[in-house]
């Protein structure tokens, strides 16, 4: 019985790791979408956050279906708990990702970024799809020095977040307001992303070492 | 034992509308500080949000050791992970209280907000405090027909979100981008906050009536 229990929990594991790769490859369709003004990239970016909103309610009842059927105590207990928050973080990845196809699809036929922010948010796209790629690899493995990488590459999201702020600010900006305000938005989106993987990997840690606050530590340090 | 352990669903409860108050009191405090400029009432809102983080902490670690000790299911069972749900989006409702209350630190001594949004923001500084009062009460009272007044306050938030982009790209708007920025990140942290509010209310509709996705409908209709 304990083993099925187990072979469960493994499997909403996997679950979450499916996930965590379909918001990977939403931010970066969506990124591209934006880049490219792709308008059919977009809509299918925002057609299928119905899919990963679905998985998200399939895994929730499961995992509740566990927690009623199992009555797990102490550690299963807390990953299953665990299995609930990082849906939820996941999920709101997917909605994420869906706001930076929305803002394409808006402009479209017009370029949504301005030529001097591109290269800015191509790399905030390509970190955004990688950190969500490797959540998702440390949910599966629990690899707290993956998990260390994650925490690293949100923090270039983040400078990458502060410099599209300073560029906006420099007298070089000519920018329409309506530009300025979509790229603060496309901005944040990113982020904010950035800021759910990591909530996801300090759960693992958390999971793995008992201290959920901290940002998580190379296993070997 | 049941009757006690229905005391302690009933002060979990209690402690998330308890939270929904602070939080109530945050956003309205951090608009305040926005519109006046009032740095010591700004700091006040950040360095009050530790205890709204603490406050969730300690309803999290009850609430599962509820699951732990209690085990429960069914209705019992939805309560409790529900109540961890709900702290999650009142916790991310300080967040973004004390996010405002970050605008107004950051851009002091300057006033913040343009008299062109002066009365926009100040409505809805107002509308989020109010509406957060109001899921508090949604939870500690799950009267459905105060949750159908929470949408409808949310409906107006999200329309004054829309009214602030409208302000900033219509030809008077002669503001530099970073009060662009600023207002732009400023109106979407109140539209959140509604979100957020929303979310907690529509999980006591589905206490209530089984049905999550749903706007919460008038009982009577």
């Amino acid at each position: 019985m304990r083993e099925v229990f187990h072979d469960e929990l493994r499997s909403l594991a996997e679950q979450l790791t499916q996930m965590s790769g379909l918001v990977s490859a939403a931010m970066a369709s969506a990124t591209q979408a934006l880049l490219e003004g792709d308008l059919a990239l977009a809509e299918s970016v925002i057609s299928a956050d119905a899919q990963i909103d679905a998985q998200q309610r399939h895994l929730d009842d499961r995992a509740v279906a566990l927690l009623a059927r199992e009555s797990p105590v102490a550690t299963d207990l807390r990953v299953v708990v665990s299995a609930l928050r990082m849906s939820t973080s996941i999920e709101r990845m997917g909605d994420l990702a869906r706001h930076v196809a929305s803002q394409a699809r808006l402009r479209h036929p017009h370029p949504a970024v301005p030529d001097s922010l591109v290269p800015t948010i191509a790399e905030m796209g390509e970190a955004a799809a990688n950190i969500a790629m490797a959540a998702g690899t440390v949910i599966a493995t629990r690899d707290l020095d993956l998990a260390v990488q994650v925490e690293r590459a949100d923090d270039r999201l983040d400078e990458l977040h502060r410099s599209v702020f300073t560029t906006m600010q420099a007298p070089e900006w000519q920018e329409t307001a309506e530009r300025t305000i979509d790229m603060t938005l496309c901005s944040r989106y990113f982020e904010r992303f950035g800021d759910h993987a990591v909530s996801v990997v300090r759960r693992v840690g958390f999971l793995v070492t008992g201290d959920l606050m901290k940002p998580v530590q190379p296993v070997a340090s």
